[in-house]
C-alpha cells in the first residue's frame, strides 16, 4: 500500500531545475550545433558547417610572425587590455572596412569575441523580454539562438533574390505598430546571406534604411562575408547610408581565421558606449593575444591577396556544388550565390528537410535543415548546403549521396504522400534566370 | 514669442535613448574601470589595478613554444572549436585543480572567456530581474557589474578575518525568506578574497556549505587566487564538500596570464549543460588559439615552479606594502593577507575613500575606493590597495604619497568635521593579532 500522507520523492536528475531564470528555458542546442558531433566523423561529407577553409593560410609564416610578435609585445599581449579593444587593432579595422568602401573611425569601434558576441551584447542592451526583433526569413541560426536566450519576439520579413523586400518590411512594421508592438531593431545580413546566399540589391538599400529611419527602428547590419564576392564586387553598407541608425558588425573569422575569436561592432557613440560597458561587464576585455595576432597579420601579411585567394577557392567550390546540383538534383530549386559560403536549396513538394536529415547522415552526407533558420515553423522545404569546407570532389560526392536520399524520399512521397505538410516559407524560390 | 503649438525639439544626443532594455540602465563604468585611464599614466603609482605581474614569465620560451604549437596545430588553433572547450585543455585543467586538492573531471568543465564570462553566464542562466544573489560584504567589483546588468537584487553578508560569517549567512537567508524572497545563489570568493584579502577558515567551510544545502541555495565559488598562498597552503574547496551544490570557477589569469582570456567553470551536469549552451549562444566557442596556447604552456613548461615564483614575488610585495603601511599609516587598520593581490585598509574616523580619491590621484597615487565593492552605500571608510603590479620600491613610495593625502584629510576633518558620514560597513576590522 502506498501511503498518501507523504509525497512520493522521485529522482530529481537536476536539483536546480526550479532555480533557472526564465530566459534559460530558451537555451537549447541549435540544430547546427547538435549536428557537429555526428557530421564531424571523417566518413561523412559535411555540407552542414560554416567553418572557413584555412588550408591555404601561410601557417609557417604566421607561426614565425607570432613568435616575433610575442618577443616584442608579449608583456602586453599576455596582459589585460582595453575594454573597447586594443587601440592598435582599432586603428587597423577601418582599413579592412575601406576595402568595401565603408567609412569608420577607430573611436566608434568596439572589438568583440567574434561578431557573435557583438550580436549578444546588442541584444542584451536593447531587448527586454517580449520586445520585437525583425529578421530576414530565413536568418542566421546563431543570432536566433541569442534572440531566443533574451526572450525576444522575433518576426520574420521575407526576402527574395534581391534580399530583404522593402514593401514587406514596411508592412510588417506597420502591422506590428497596429498590434501595439514596438520594433527594437532589424537584424539583417545584406551581403551573401547566411543561409539564403542572396545579396540585397543596391536599389533596395536606401529604401530599407529609409523605412527603418522613418519608423525609428535601429538596423543591425551583420557583414561577415562582404569581402568574399566571387565577382570581386562590393556593396554599399547600410551603415554608410545612415551612420546614426545602423550598428555594423564585422568579423575576421571568414577573411582570416575564427580561432582568435575577434570581431567588431561600429556603432553610434552612445550605443557604442553601452556595448563597451556591457562587454566589460561580460568579459572585462577581449583577448589581447588574439588582438595582437590579428594586428600582426594585418601589418605583416598581404591580407588583401589572401582574401583574393579565398575568393578564388570558394568560387571553385561554389561551382562544384552548382555543377553537382545540376547533375544530381535537377528537380530541386536553388540560387547561385555570388559570394559567401551557402546555397539555399528548395526540396520537391512534400519532402521535409528536417525529417530527412537522419537518413542523409546514415547515407554519409550532412546538411542543415531549413527549419534551423526560422524562429517559427518555416523552412521544412529547404536545406542549407555549405560549400566552404569540403574539397570540390567531396562536394560532388556529397551531392551524389544527398540525391540518393532525396530520390528515395520522393519515391516514398509518391507512394504514401507527404510525411509533413510544410508551412509556406518566407523566401521566394529563385526564378530560373537567377539560377 | 515662443509658440506653444509645437513642442520644442531639443538636441537629442542619443537618438536611441528610449530603445534600451531595462537592464541597460544598470550599465555604468565601474569605479575600477574609469580609474584605469588616469591611473595608467606612468607618473602615478597605481595601487588600484588587479593586473598580475608578468615580467618573470619566460616570454622568449613562450614565443618559441607558440611558434612550434602553431606549426603543429595551427589549422586547429585558428579554427572554430568545441563550445564546451578544447578537450585537450579540459583534460589538463583537473591537474591544475589537483594542486589545491580539488577533484574535477574534464566532462564537467566548461572553458570560458576568463572566469568573468563564467560569472556572466551563470547570472544569465539563473537570474531573473529582482532575483536575490548573496555576496560577501565587500565583494568583487566585476561580479557586481554583472549582477547589476542582469538586474539582480544583491544582498551582502558580512565577513571577518575568517571569511564569510556562517551565522550571518543563515540569518540573511531566513530574513529574506520571511520577506518572501528566494535566494538564487551565494557568490563567494573563499580564498585570498578580492578586495578583503581574507580566507574562509577550514572550520567555516562545511558550515557554509551546509547552510546553503539546507536552504537550497546554489554556491558560486570563485577561486582565481587559490594557488597564490604566501605560505604554500591550500584550502578545501566548497565544491569538494558538495559537488552537486557548487559551481566552481577557476582562471589562468593569475597563475599564468590574462591576455588569453581563458578561465573555466566546473558545474553539476545539468547546470554545466545550461552554461555550455549559454556560452555557445554568446560566443559560439572560446578562442581555440587561447586554449591551445594554455595547453601548450601546461604541457611544456614547469608551471608549478612558475606559480611558486609568483608566490615569492607577490609575498615580497605584500611585505613591502605592510611595511610601508606600518611606517606611514599606523593609525589606519588593515589585514595582512596570506595570499592573493589585495589589502583592505580602513581609514580613520570621518574620512571618505571615495571623496579622497581625486586628491590621491593629484598626489600621483591611485587606489580603489571601498564603495566600488558594495551594491549599496557601504565602503566609504575603506580602500583596496593592490600590491600585485608595482615594484616594492614603488609600493613604498605609493604608500608614502597616500599618507600625505590621508594626513591632510585628517587635518581637514579635525578642523571642519567629517565630509561624509559613512554607513557602517559589513566587514569587521581585523583584530590586532591578525594584523
Amino acid at each position: 500500500m502506498v501511503s498518501n500522507s507523504q509525497p512520493v520523492k522521485g529522482n530529481r536528475l537536476d536539483p536546480w531545475l526550479d532555480s533557472y531564470a526564465a530566459r534559460a528555458r530558451g537555451l537549447r542546442a541549435s540544430e547546427t550545433r547538435s549536428l557537429f558531433a555526428v557530421a564531424s566523423r571523417p566518413e561523412v561529407v559535411s555540407l552542414a558547417g560554416g567553418m572557413p577553409n584555412l588550408k591555404d593560410l601561410p601557417l609557417t609564416e604566421i607561426a614565425q610572425a607570432t613568435e616575433r610578435m610575442l618577443r616584442r609585445n608579449g608583456a602586453s599581449a599576455l596582459q589585460y587590455g582595453n575594454g573597447q579593444g586594443l587601440p592598435l587593432l582599432r586603428d587597423l579595422i577601418p582599413h579592412v572596412m575601406a576595402m568595401e568602401g565603408i567609412h569608420a573611425h577607430a573611436d566608434d569601434i568596439v572589438v568583440t569575441t567574434g561578431s557573435q558576441q557583438a550580436v549578444d551584447l546588442l541584444t542584451e542592451v536593447f531587448i527586454d523580454p517580449g520586445d520585437v526583433i525583425l529578421a530576414e526569413a530565413p536568418t542566421y541560426v546563431g543570432s536566433l539562438g541569442i534572440f531566443n536566450a533574451y526572450e525576444a519576439d522575433v518576426h520574420h520579413v521575407p526576402l527574395d533574390a534581391d534580399g530583404l523586400i522593402p514593401q514587406a518590411l514596411e508592412e510588417t512594421i506597420q502591422r506590428l505598430k497596429r498590434e501595439g508592438k514596438r520594433v527594437k531593431f532589424l537584424y539583417t545580413l545584406p551581403n551573401f546571406h547566411n543561409p539564403a546566399g542572396v545579396c540585397m540589391s543596391e536599389e533596395r538599400r536606401p529604401q530599407i534604411v529609409d523605412i527603418c529611419d522613418r519608423h525609428r527602428v535601429l538596423i543591425v547590419e551583420d557583414n561577415p562575408y562582404g569581402l568574399l564576392s566571387f565577382e570581386g564586387r562590393t556593396y554599399t553598407a547600410l551603415k554608410d547610408l545612415n551612420p546614426d541608425g545602423v550598428v555594423y558588425l564585422g568579423s575576421f573569422s571568414k577573411i582570416f581565421a575564427p580561432g582568435y575569436r575577434v570581431g567588431w561592432a561600429v556603432a553610434p557613440p552612445a550605443v557604442k558606449e553601452k556595448i563597451k560597458l556591457a562587454s566589460e561587464a561580460a568579459i572585462l576585455c577581449p583577448s589581447s593575444m588574439g588582438q595582437y595576432s590579428i594586428a600582426m597579420y594585418l601589418n605583416e601579411f598581404d591580407w588583401k591577396a589572401q582574401i583574393e585567394a579565398f575568393r578564388v577557392m570558394y568560387k571553385e567550390r561554389r561551382d562544384a556544388m552548382i555543377g553537382a546540383l545540376n547533375e544530381y538534383l535537377p528537380y530541386c530549386s536553388w540560387n547561385t550565390p555570388t559570394g559567401g559560403f551557402y546555397t539555399w536549396v528548395g526540396l520537391p513538394e512534400g519532402l521535409d528537410a528536417h525529417e530527412m536529415l537522419p537518413r542523409a547522415i546514415t547515407n554519409l552526407v550532412a546538411y542543415v535543415s531549413g527549419t534551423a533558420f526560422y524562429a517559427d515553423d518555416q523552412g521544412h522545404d529547404h536545406m542549407r548546403l555549405s560549400f566552404c569546407y569540403p574539397e570540390p570532389a567531396e562536394i560532388h560526392e556529397g551531392i551524389r549521396r544527398l540525391a540518393e536520399v532525396v530520390d528515395a524520399e520522393r519515391d516514398l512521397v509518391r507512394i504514401f504522400g507527404p510525411a509533413h505538410h510544410p508551412s509556406p516559407t518566407g523566401i521566394q524560390r529563385p526564378q530560373p534566370d537567377q539560377i
